[in-house]
């Protein structure tokens, strides 16, 4: 595996690469990797010839009161775990090298973003495509990998992929959780002992939706009402947002359809945390969102 | 030479060339072909493998009481032009395979955008990062031809290439002019007789501006009233702009500087026209604008 820190050394590698006609995937990160990164890189070997991994801590995706300073690194651990998953190349590049000046020309997402965590996180997803941008030139990448987590992430991402043609597929992966059901994040890391106990009913309560839908009930309302109950009766989290969405348009519904999203958001001492679903009408799980 | 119309196809075609390792080269034009366009297809013949024309009016660069409507339009004569110059791949998209739907993601020019035509055409640069963006990604082209009579454009598609790592090199042509200097334009067929006398006096006007710098004079607003007066004596037209900026940062300059824009536009009756020199301190015409 080729450690990375530079535009132009990444550059020249993937000239390489790509003269010799391999197929590049993509596994782009902010590090802290987790079984959720390693299904992203394994999923990545199966497909693609060149495994690429970045790991950058885009600042332009957090808010000014987020936690990009005390977002969790441990570049050590990172490079060993891309490596026994079969990265090729681990793309580790400096805030400088990233952003060498202010931009000239800036992006700014204007569909999908007044919902879920974009409500909230506002210029969050400007900061996302704006990096996605430079990495996909700088990967040149065939495929890259998204975890479906952070489903309105995916969503944005494939409509900057259609808008602007990138000659790029995107592939994604099942949410991946620990035995008790909470996603796995690199922030989980902030909750406290207690939190962590509790945190296992923000997927309860994707689950009694889900649970909901599949006995017929398609009254959006009353399935968030439940979910409300369920995260205030058990945790001590104060709730961001429960939104229940069409997939991928993220527009509202007035009942639930072929393809829904069940999101939630919460707020624990000091973390946020996001799960969600994605759902057909008889509340099966979907497996491809996209066709 | 395939001629193409459809994203599809076109991609088919370049991911075909791309697998052969073949360079790409790409001349993006709004059609209409003149001797500036057959400058950059000889000049992209030269040096790339595979020589991708594109022929486009995008909408998105003009403004609601601009000339999207009676942009002059002649594809068959464009087609052999094309042809005749070594072009292996016609690229002629409608506006359906373009933006088959409103963007989920906008792109606005924030730096060099409040000079020269982008004051007067507010929103036209956003269109052009719009389109070339999604042209870029369409040809997969290593090298893109642009004429320096656009130089506003020439230096905002840089500022787009570089902020966003686009793996694609920028060359640019000089400004290819009829034999009594105004510069080629598809617009100069809509001249009365008259104001096609006059217009070789906007060249003329550069001129003169380049000679003062060459005789020593670095006062700006001294070479701008010099230009002023000459266009008014001359001609019937109106100055929309007479500026005098760094070149490419098209930032204000206290005097003639080693890369100075000396920029003009004028309106005739029914049409818009822009012309440039670009110099040294000296008054020398730069030839590569960049190294």
């Amino acid at each position: 595996m080729k450690v990375i820190r530079t535009v132009e050394g990444l550059t020249r590698i993937i000239k390489e690469k790509k003269q010799l006609n391999r197929t590049i995937g993509f596994v782009p990160t902010m590090g802290y990797l987790h079984e959720g990164h390693v299904t992203l890189m394994d999923q990545c070997r199966k497909e693609t010839d060149v495994v690429v991994v970045s790991i950058f801590v885009n600042p332009l995706q957090f808010g000014p009161n987020e936690d990009f300073e005390r977002y969790p690194r441990d570049e050590e651990r990172d490079a060993h775990l891309a490596l026994s998953h079969g990265a090729d190349i681990l793309f580790l590049p400096s805030m400088e090298e990233m952003y060498p000046s202010t931009r000239s020309i800036e992006m700014t997402v204007v569909k999908r973003n007044d919902v879920l965590c974009g409500r909230s996180r506002q210029g969050h997803f400007d900061g996302v495509v704006t990096v996605l941008t430079k990495l996909f030139h700088l990967t040149q990448a065939d495929v890259a990998y998204f975890g479906l987590k952070d489903a309105q992430q995916v969503a944005i991402v494939k409509g900057l992929i259609d808008d602007y043609n990138f000659p790029i597929k995107i592939r994604t992966i099942q949410t991946v959780r620990e035995s008790d059901g909470l996603a796995k994040s690199s922030r989980n890391v902030y909750l406290t002992e207690e939190e962590r106990n509790q945190a296992t009913n923000i997927y309860k309560s994707l689950l009694l939706a889900q649970n909901s839908i599949s006995e017929g009930n398609k009254n959006i309302d009353q399935i968030k009402e439940k979910m409300i109950g369920w995260i205030k009766q058990n945790t001590s989290a104060t709730i961001d947002y429960i939104e229940i969405l069409d997939y991928p348009s993220l527009e509202q519904i007035e009942t639930i359809n072929k393809r829904t999203i069940i999101a939630i958001a919460v707020h624990f001492t000091n973390v946020r945390l996001i799960d969600n679903v994605i759902v057909n009408e008889n509340g099966d799980i979907i497996e491809k969102v996209f066709s």
